[in-house]
C-alpha cells in the first residue's frame, strides 16, 4: 500500500466519523430521538416520575464529551455495574499500553527503520508515493545492529504490559471483592442450584432434596423450589400477553372511534365486537393457563433440579465447593443466579446429558471457527453477476448498467462478509445458551470468549496466513516452523492492518455513538407506533464488543515494533471508545444483569497470548534478519511471560470463581446486625418461582395496570423443552 | 532377529528363573535367611512375641506360590494395605487385557501375518533360521484386504480395554470409600496444614492461627500445633542417637571381656575407661539437645505453618476446600498427612517458594528426562578400553588379556545403562520431595507418575526413534508427522522389545524374588553384626516398580496387532508377577504409609495414553500399508477414548481427591456414639508434635529401653533447613 492510499483512507474515515459526531450532536437534543440516544435516562425520568425538563437540560449540554470524560469510575460502577468499569479499564489499558509502545515506536522504531535501505531508495521529494513499507521493519538492513533497538522495544513493552497486567489484574479482583462486600443481600448469594438429584422409587424430588438437605446441611438448609417443565404453560402464557396487548390496542381504538366519529354507530359497534370477541378468548386462555399451571405443579411434572437456600451465604457456597455424594454425577451443585438472570431454555437436569451437549458445542464451534470462511466465499460465488442474471430474468438489462454493475462486484462480497460476521455473535450466544449455562450472563461471557478465538483465528491468522484454511491448520500442526512462518506472513499484512484499524475502527465506534440501526428501526417504524409504548432499554452487547477492543489491542502489541505506523491511529480509535463507550454507558445502555468483573480473566488471558504471539514473530523476524543471537536471547521472554501469567492465575484467579471464606463470614456477620434481614428471607423462598406459575389476570384488569407483570417475565425465554 | 536368537534368549532366562525360583524354594527355609526373605513376618512375630515355631512351619512349607495364589483381596487389604491391592489390581488387569489381546492375537493375526508374503519367502524346513519379521504386520501385501482383520482387533482390543478400565476405575474409587469408612480414627482425618500464616508485627504465629480459626471456624476447630526451626536440635538428636548405640554395644564388649577375661584387668580397665568417656559425652549432648529444644520453642523459631486440627472430618475438608481469605497465597490449606508421614527436609512454608521450587523441579525433571542418555553416553565412552588403559597404566597388561577385554567392552556400557536407569527411580524421588510435597507418600506418587513418563520417554520412544535425543523431539514438534514416523520406526524395534520383555521383564522379577541385592548384603555384612539386631522391615518400592509393570502394558497395547508373538511373553510375565510381588506383599514388605489407592489414577492415565499411542500407530500402519480407508475409519478411536477418559476423570477423580460429604458426615457421626473417641482427641492436639521436642532420656536409660523411641523417630528425616 502506498502512503497516498493510506492518507486518503484516513481522510475518507476521518470526515465520516466528523460528519457522525455532528449529526449525533445535533440529533440527540432533539425530544424526538431521546429514545434512541438516551433510552435509559428516559426510562429512569418515566419510572421515577420525574418531568422531562431535567433530562432535556442535560442532553442539550453540547459538552456531552467533556461529560463522559469526566464520569468518574464510581459514577459508572454506580450506574452501570462492575462489568461497564471492567470494560472502560480494558480500554484505559489499552491506551497506556499503546501510549507506551507508542511513544517507542514512534520516536524510536520509525526513525530506524525509515533510514534503513533494505528496500528501495526512498523518494523523499514525493514521500506520499512510496510504499508503506519503508516505515516497517522490513526496511532495516538484515543482519543490522539497528535491529537490537527493536530487541530492547520488545523486552521493554513486555515488562511494561506484564506490570500493567498485573496491576489491573489485582484491581479488579479486589474491586469485585468490595463490590460483593456493598452489595445488598440477595438471593444468588443464598442459592445454590442443584441438579441430576437421584429419586427413590416412590417418593418426589421435592422429598429428596428436603431430606438430602436438611441430612447434611441441617444448620444451614433454609427452603427449596424443584423446578418444574412449565414451557406448555409458559406458550400459554405468553399467548395470554400477545392478545392482552392487541385488546388494549382494540380498546384504544374504539375510543378513538367513539370519540371522532360519535354518530357512526356501525363502526363503534363492530370495533365493540371485535373487542368482545378478544376478551372471550382471552378468558378462555386465561382457563387454560390455570389448568396447566395446576397440572404443571404435580409432581409427575418436577424436574430432577432444584433451587435450594441456605441461611447464609457461607453455607451456600460450602454446599457448592464440597462433593456432596460418593458419586459425583449426582447432586451437582453450582451457584444459582439472581432470579431475574435465569435462562431456562436449554435446561437439562441430568449430569450426562449436559456432559453431551457441552461436547457437541465444542466442536460445533470448532468447526465454525476452523471453517468460517468456506460458507462465506461459496455464499459470496453463487451472488456474482452472472449468476444472479441466470436467476433473476427480468432484471438482466439493469444489472448490466454499469454502477450497478460495479455495485453488485464491488461491494456485494464485503456486504455478504459483513453478514456472516454480524451473524457470528448471535451464533456464539446460541451456543453458548445451548452449553448448558443456566444464566444469561454467564452465556455472555463464554460467547465473549468464543468471539474472541474466533476473531483471532478467522481475522488475524485468516489474513496473515490468507491461504485455505486447511493450510493454516497445517501451519499450526507443525509448531516448529510457526515462527518463521508468521516472520513472513505478519508483516507482509501491515499496511492491511493499518487500513483495518481506521476503517473498522474509527467508523465502527463512530457508528456505535451514532446508533445507526436503531435510529434507522425508529424512522422506519415510527408512523405505526403510538410514542407512550413501553420505552425498550438495550443491554451493552459485551460478548461483541470486548473481543473486538481486544482484538485491536492484539494488533497493537504484535504489530508495534514491525510497523509502528500503526499506533498512533490505534490511539486515536481507543480515545475514540474510551468517550464514546463512556457516553453510552450513561446515557444508552442499562445492566441486566452482571457478571460482577469475570470478563477480565479473559482480557488477561487474551492479552498474554498477545505477548506470547509478538515473541514468536520477534523469534522468526530475528532469525530472518540474520541476527539469530537475538532470537536465542528472545526465549526466555515467553518462558518468563507463561510463568508470570501462571502466578497471576493462582493469585487473583480463585476471587473470580468464588469468594473467599472470610468474605463470605464478614458478609454474614454483618446481615445478622440488620433489620431488614428476617423480610429478605421470607422473600427469598419465592425467589425462585417459576414466573410461568405465577397466578394471571388479563381479563380482570382494567388497562395498562398489568404491563408492568407483563413486562416482568418478558426476559425469561421460553420454558423448559 | 532370527527365531533361533529369540529362543536362545528365551532358553537361558527361562533357565535363569528356574534356577532362582529353584534357590529362593530352597534358601527360605533357612532360619538364617528369614531377615531377607521374611523379614516382615519376623518383626511381626518378634513385637508380639510369638514362639518362632510357627514362623518355621509358615515358611518351610514348600506350596508358597499355592499360597501366593490364593492369597484373596481381603487378606491383602488387611495385611499390606490398600495401596498393594491397587497393585495386584493392576497386575490382574493387565493380564485380562493381555489374555484377550493374546488370544485374538496368536490365533487370529499371528497366522494372518504368518501366511502374508511381503517379505522374502518363509523357510518351512528350518523355521527358526527365519527373521521374527515373518509374524508381524510388515509380512503382510501392502493393500491386502486382510489388513481389516488387524482393523477390526485394534477396535475389539480398544473396546474391552476401556471397559475393564471403567470397571476397575470404579471398583478401586468404592474400595477407597470403603476403605475410609472401616478405617479407625486417624490424626490425619482431622487435620490440615495450613502455610503462609500472616504474622502480624508483634503478635506470634501461634496467635495468629488460633486467633483465626477461632474467628472464621469457631464450631470445629480444635488445636493446632505450630511447626518450628529445629534442624540443629534434630542433628543433635540423630548424633545422640549414635552415640547411644555406640556407647550400648561398648557397653556389651566390656561384658564379654570380663566375661571371658576375667583376670585381664588392664583390658578391662580400659573398656570401662572409654564407657564412662561416652557416658559423660552424652550427659553433655543431651544438655545441650535440652538447651535446643528450649531454644527453638521460643516464639522466634517459628515457622509461618501450623497443624491445624478440627473436632469434624468434615471440618477439616470445608477447611481445605474453601479459600481462606481474599488473597490465595495466604493461608493456603491442605490435607495432613498422617504424623508418621510427615517429610520435613524441604518443608517451605511460604506460597512463593514453594511455587519456585516447583517450577525448578519441573525444568530439572524435564532436562533430566530429556537429556539422559546424554551422560550415558559420555560416561560410557570415557570408560572405554584405551582410556582406562591411559588412566590405569599399572593395569594395563591385565586389561590387554583377551576375556578382560570382552567383558569390559561387552558389558561396561550395558552396566553403566543399568546403573543410570536404577539411579532413576532414586532421583526422581528426590525431585519430588524437593517439589514441596509434605508426605511419604505423596512424594512416593509423584515420582511414580515422574518415573513413568521417564520411562516411557527414554525405553519406548529413545529405542523406537533410535535417533539422536534432539532428533525425537523434532518428531514431536510435527504432530502431523507423528503417525508415519512412528508406523515405520515401532515395527521395527519389535524383535527387540520382545527379548526385552523375556530378559528385563523375566528375570527382573526373578530377581525380586530372590532378592539379590539384600541377601548379597546379609552375606557380606553377617560376621560384623549381631544377630539380635533390629529387624529392618522394608517398604514396597512402588515408584520404581509400577511404572515398570505399566511400561509392559504400555508395550503390549502398541504391539498387540503389530507383532502378536510378544504377548506370550508378556503373559508369563505377569504371572510371574501376580505370584511373586503377592508373596512378597505378605513375607517381605510391609506399608510404612499408604495412599489409599492413590495410584490408580496413574494406572488409568498410562493405559488411556498407551491406547492412543497404538491408534497413532494402527493410523500410520494402515496409511503405510496403502488402505487409507482404514486409518480414516480409524480417527473416531482415538476421539472416543478421549472422551472415554474425560468421563471417567469426571466421574470417578474426584473421589481419589477428596471424601464426599456425605461420607465424612457419616464417618463423623458414627465417631459420635464411639467411646474411645474423646481418648482419641485427646492424643490427637499432641499427635503432630515435632519428634525433635520430645524430652530426651540416653543416659538414664538403662540399656535396651529406649531402643523403640529411637526407632520411631528415626523416618523423620532432617528437620527443617
Amino acid at each position: 500500500m502506498l502512503v497516498s492510499a493510506l492518507l486518503t483512507s484516513v481522510l475518507i474515515n476521518s470526515g465520516l466519523c466528523v460528519l457522525l459526531w455532528a449529526l449525533y450532536s445535533s440529533l440527540r437534543k432533539r425530544p424526538d430521538n431521546y429514545r434512541v440516544y438516551a433510552p435509559r435516562l428516559l426510562a429512569e425520568c418515566n419510572s421515577r416520575a420525574i418531568d422531562t425538563f431535567r433530562l432535556e437540560r442535560l442532553l442539550s449540554t453540547p459538552s456531552w464529551v467533556a461529560r463522559a470524560w469526566q464520569t468518574s469510575e464510581e459514577e459508572l460502577l454506580s450506574s452501570a455495574g462492575l462489568d461497564a468499569v471492567v470494560f472502560r479499564r480494558l480500554i484505559t489499558f489499552s491506551l497506556r499500553v499503546i501510549t507506551v509502545a507508542g511513544v517507542i515506536g514512534v520516536f524510536i522504531l520509525l526513525p530506524v527503520n525509515f533510514s534503513g535501505d533494505q528496500l528501495h531508495d526512498v523518494d523523499f521529494a514525493n514521500l506520499t508515493s512510496n510504499s508503506l513499507d519503508i516505515f516497517t521493519i522490513s526496511n532495516v538492513k538484515d543482519g543490522s545492529n539497528r535491529l537490537w533497538v527493536h530487541f530492547g522495544a520488545v523486552y521493554v513493552v513486555t515488562i511494561f504490559t506484564c506490570f500493567l497486567l498485573y496491576n489491573e489484574f489485582k484491581y479488579v479482583s479486589s474491586k469485585r471483592i468490595s463490590y460483593f462486600l456493598t452489595s445488598k443481600p440477595q438471593p444468588g448469594q443464598f442459592t445454590i442450584l442443584v441438579r441430576s438429584v437421584p429419586v427413590s422409587r416412590c417418593g418426589s424430588v421435592s422429598d429428596s432434596v428436603e431430606r438430602f438437605f436438611r441430612e447434611y446441611h441441617p444448620n444451614t438448609y433454609l427452603s427449596h423450589v424443584v423446578i418444574r417443565r412449565t414451557s406448555k404453560v409458559r406458550h400459554l402464557v405468553n399467548d395470554g400477553k400477545r392478545m392482552y396487548r392487541r385488546l388494549i390496542d382494540l380498546r384504544k381504538e374504539r375510543c378513538a372511534v367513539k370519540s371522532q366519529h360519535g354518530g357512526l354507530c356501525g363502526l363503534f359497534r363492530r370495533q365493540s365486537d371485535i373487542v368482545n370477541d378478544y376478551e372471550r378468548k382471552l378468558e378462555e386462555l386465561e382457563e387454560n393457563v390455570r389448568l396447566g399451571q395446576s397440572e404443571a405443579s404435580l409432581a409427575g411434572e418436577e424436574v430432577r433440579a432444584a433451587f435450594v437456600s441456605f441461611k447464609t451465604r457461607y453455607g451456600a457456597t460450602i454446599a457448592i465447593r464440597m462433593q456432596q455424594v460418593d458419586d459425583p454425577t449426582h447432586w451437582v451443585t453450582e451457584a444459582a443466579p439472581e432470579p431475574h438472570d435465569v435462562y431456562w431454555p436449554f435446561f437439562s437436569e441430568s449430569f450426562i446429558r449436559r456432559w453431551v451437549s457441552q461436547l457437541v458445542v465444542l466442536v460445533a464451534y470448532i468447526s465454525i471457527t476452523l471453517l468460517f470462511l468456506i460458507p462465506v466465499v461459496i455464499v459470496q460465488g453463487l451472488t456474482n453477476l452472472s449468476q444472479l442474471q441466470a436467476w433473476l430474468p427480468p432484471l438482466k438489462d439493469f444489472l448490466k448498467e454499469p454502477f450497478v454493475h460495479q455495485v453488485i462486484t464491488g461491494y456485494l462480497p464485503s456486504l455478504i462478509l459483513l453478514f456472516f460476521l454480524w451473524l457470528i455473535p448471535h451464533i456464539m450466544k446460541f451456543l453458548s445458551s445451548a452449553q448448558g449455562y443456566i444464566s444469561h450472563s454467564e452465556i455472555i461471557r463464554s460467547a465473549c470468549n468464543k468471539f474472541l478465538w474466533f476473531t483471532i483465528w478467522n481475522v488475524y491468522f485468516g489474513n496473515v496466513l490468507s491461504g485455505s484454511v486447511f493450510n493454516q491448520i497445517y501451519t499450526f500442526l507443525e509448531p516448529a516452523n510457526v515462527p518463521s512462518r508468521l516472520a513472513v506472513a505478519v508483516p507482509a499484512q501491515a499496511s492491511f492492518f493499518i487500513a483495518y484499524v481506521v476503517t473498522s475502527g474509527w467508523t465502527s465506534t463512530s457508528i456505535e455513538l451514532f446508533q445507526l440501526f436503531p435510529l434507522f428501526l425508529r424512522i422506519v417504524t415510527k408512523p405505526f407506533k403510538n410514542a407512550a409504548g413501553v420505552i425498550k432499554v438495550p443491554a451493552f452487547r459485551y460478548h461483541a464488543i470486548i473481543p473486538r477492543v481486544l482484538f485491536f489491542g492484539l494488533l497493537g502489541i504484535t504489530y508495534f515494533f514491525l510497523a509502528p505506523l500503526i499506533l498512533p491511529f490505534l490511539f486515536v480509535y481507543f480515545c475514540l471508545g474510551y468517550i464514546i463507550y463512556t457516553n453510552q454507558f450513561i446515557n444508552v445502555y442499562s445492566p441486566k444483569y452482571d457478571t460482577a468483573g469475570k470478563f477480565w480473566p479473559i482480557v488477561h488471558n487474551s492479552m498474554i497470548f498477545s505477548l506470547l504471539l509478538m515473541h514468536a514473530i520477534a523469534v522468526g523476524i530475528f532469525t530472518l534478519k540474520k541476527i539469530s543471537l537475538a532470537s536465542s536471547l528472545l526465549f526466555p521472554l515467553p518462558i518468563v511471560t507463561l510463568i508470570f501469567n501462571s502466578y497471576c492465575r493462582k493469585r487473583f484467579l480463585p476471587n473470580f470463581n468464588a469468594y473467599s471464606a472470610e468474605t463470605l463470614i464478614e458478609k454474614d456477620r454483618k446481615d445478622l446486625n440488620n433489620a431488614s434481614t428476617a423480610e429478605f428471607f421470607n422473600k427469598l423462598s419465592s425467589a425462585y418461582q417459576d414466573p410461568a406459575l405465577l397466578p394471571v389476570r388479563y381479563s380482570a384488569a382494567p388497562d395498562e395496570e398489568t404491563a408492568p407483570l407483563l413486562s416482568s417475565t418478558e426476559t425469561e425465554g421460553d420454558g423448559i423443552s
